[in-house]
């Protein structure tokens, strides 16, 4: 028998406890062995919930309990969930987490210290919720050189995207409506700024590339810009404005992480993500492209990746599966700014004035250009021109 | 430094040694020391191949050297490349391969020699090519009670699909257009019969439920049945005619796999797999629904995957990943024949015929009838209708 712990029961905390529970002959079966709850850390009390007799207030109990050889953070943010990590790693004991501000900002040193414990320190549920992505990343795909990940990343977002789209609604209104629907936040700043999926593809960068992207190396732009104009100008030239968050290896080696929205063209698997759902675009130099889509938050799907690491750390208990990577390297950074992309540029100035600022393009309407040749953000913007809007169009 | 080989110099083989030599710096940094070729086994010569210097005639050689770990098979079939895994295994050596003709009917005796042997048998390249599809059922959904697995599983068939609904061609044209382009072989019987698809159900259903399920034990229909009518009557309804392999649980537990053409509709993502493209879904009950898509052949691709699985049994050359699963269980299975499932009948019925005989239903176009409830095949074949097509909608 194997005993797990969970800190925090909210939703994912709830979400694992109860997989644990309901998959027990499962995963009995497959570990060789019953996974035992022995406890759920949580400063509120739960009366006549059916795990309150695993509750305790007390991370001590956890911690000193040498039974104890899993655990799953679930508590979020990176102050006490961080500490209690921490200390649970020194102690010797393994952790998964869906915590993706932690691993964003701490990743490098979590890695570090799992490393000197001879501990697994997982973090499937961190990036795209329930989709199997990191281990692909890590272990499938471990022959590849990885050349790029890109993908949607955030379901609240996508969910305002698509209502903006099959609508014809402004954002404040497709907004409102993701709050209701119970898929936005009262605050939404953390979605819709960009800066979840920033903290998304600081981890991708990370498993992609060998070393750490924190989350201000990662240029981040939201969608509260994103006008009706906008979705319709795509829409014209069959394409869907998607918030997407890429990490990529440029021709001289460098690597851009970054997050912004994105005119996306039919012939690309990641057109047809839409709603609440996640898709994320691997590609390496022996794969080509492999695309990964499904639910990317929501307590049971998130808690399948949390228990799914649990189940992986049962497995390597004693030889703990080799997953690390470096502190950050700005010098091996590139500005997104300098980064030469396909980019349509909505502005006020005439066909004629944009060709000679700009190059060869394309109208898709009145105001919108397709340029004919990959250009820098920071040409288009020192270019003079009156800008509506500056969109990267994914290729 | 780690020593492998190679069982085959063919396409695969070719582009596993092109993998290993091409990405040999990435893959020492990701197991942490280097990987040797020292083996290609072949009994054909390859004057001035680059990789003639490891060239062998003799198994012996490979067999007999106690500085190789990790084998890949790459000789395809059940015959000689089966005597060899066992040869290689039983002598502790760990084998990847790609041969889901191998393991579709000696699967379950080459896992459990594995096991005796405490060595790791990977095939994550038997299905799905480059996708990464294998590792993610078995271990990232760990914690889900899979209930199906289900997927466009051969690229020719599916490439045959898309030509005939985008040109309107007939079956033979898009057939003979496949082979032009080298999608199909001269004898396109295994991929057109749907024995490809119906191995690679048999693995996806071993690895789901955990008991091995025979090719015999999965009824298989091919598409050189459909014709014009079915397509047009599938576009006009919005959904596509694919090829899908689906192993599901029933509600009392029991396991079904077949290979069918199918009405897929625009709001799965099977929909937009087309060309020579693979997309498998996997549901289980904490994820819900995860795809996976991308290259399902090609030398690099499959490559990817066979190199994927060397690098984690380099991860595992002292304690071995746990993946097994039973003998067959004709008791647990249910003919496809008896599983209720969402049908398209054409037929030249009347629509109150059809109605008398099966039910309510929705009529698509002048043959086409789309079934109001769930029917068992067989009771469409008794039904005494005039049958011009019989198609499972997948929902």
């Amino acid at each position: 028998m194997v005993h797990v712990a969970i800190l925090g029961f909210g939703t994912v905390g709830g979400g694992v406890a109860e997989v644990l529970t309901q998959n027990a002959a499962v995963l009995a079966q497959k570990v060789g062995q019953e996974i035992n709850l022995k406890y759920i850390l949580d400063t509120r009390e739960f009366p006549g919930n059916p795990f309150e007799s695993k509750l305790t207030h007390n991370f001590e109990d956890i911690l000193n309990d040498p039974e104890v050889q899993v655990v799953a953070e679930c508590i979020g943010g990176a102050t006490i969930a961080l500490e209690f990590v921490k200390k649970l790693l020194a102690a010797g004991k393994h952790v998964a987490t869906s915590n993706k501000e932690m691993v964003a900002t701490h990743g490098y040193e979590l890695l570090a210290l799992a490393k000197a414990h001879n501990v697994n320190f997982f973090f499937e549920a961190s990036v795209g919720g329930g989709i199997p992505l990191l281990r692909p990343l890590a272990c499938d795909l471990a022959g590849n050189e990885i050349t790029e990940a890109a993908g949607i990343l955030n379901g609240t977002t996508n969910y305002i995207l698509t209502e903006m789209l099959d609508k014809g609604a402004p954002f404040d209104k497709a907004l409102q409506e993701a709050q209701a629907m119970g898929y936005a936040e009262r605050n939404p700043a953390a979605d819709v700024e960009g800066l979840d999926a920033c903290r998304k593809v600081c981890i991708l960068s990370a498993l992609a590339f060998g070393f750490h992207v924190y989350p201000d190396q990662c240029a981040t732009e939201g969608i509260s810009s994103i006008t009706e104009e906008d979705v319709a100008a795509a829409a014209s030239a069959h394409m869907k404005v998607k918030l997407l968050g890429r990490t990529l290896k440029t021709a001289d080696g460098k690597v851009c992480a970054f997050v912004a929205p994105h005119f996306v063209p039919i012939s690309s698997q990641l057109y047809h993500v839409d709603g609440v759902f996640n898709g994320v675009i691997l590609r390496g130099n022996a794969v080509g492209e492999a695309m990964f889509y499904g639910p990317g938050a929501g307590k049971l799907p998130t808690a399948s990746a949390v228990v799914g690491d649990m189940v992986d750390a049962v497995w390597h208990l004693r030889e703990r599966r080799r997953i690390d990577w470096a502190d950050a390297r700005p010098e091996a950074m590139v500005d997104f700014k300098d980064l030469p992309l396909p980019y349509v540029v909505r502005t006020t100035a005439s066909p004629a004035q944009v060709e000679s600022a700009l190059g060869k393009a394309t109208a898709l309407d009145a105001n919108g250009y397709l340029l004919a040749a990959p250009t820098t953000r920071r040409a288009i913007d020192e270019s003079g021109l009156p800008l509506l809007a500056v969109r990267p169009v994914f290729q």
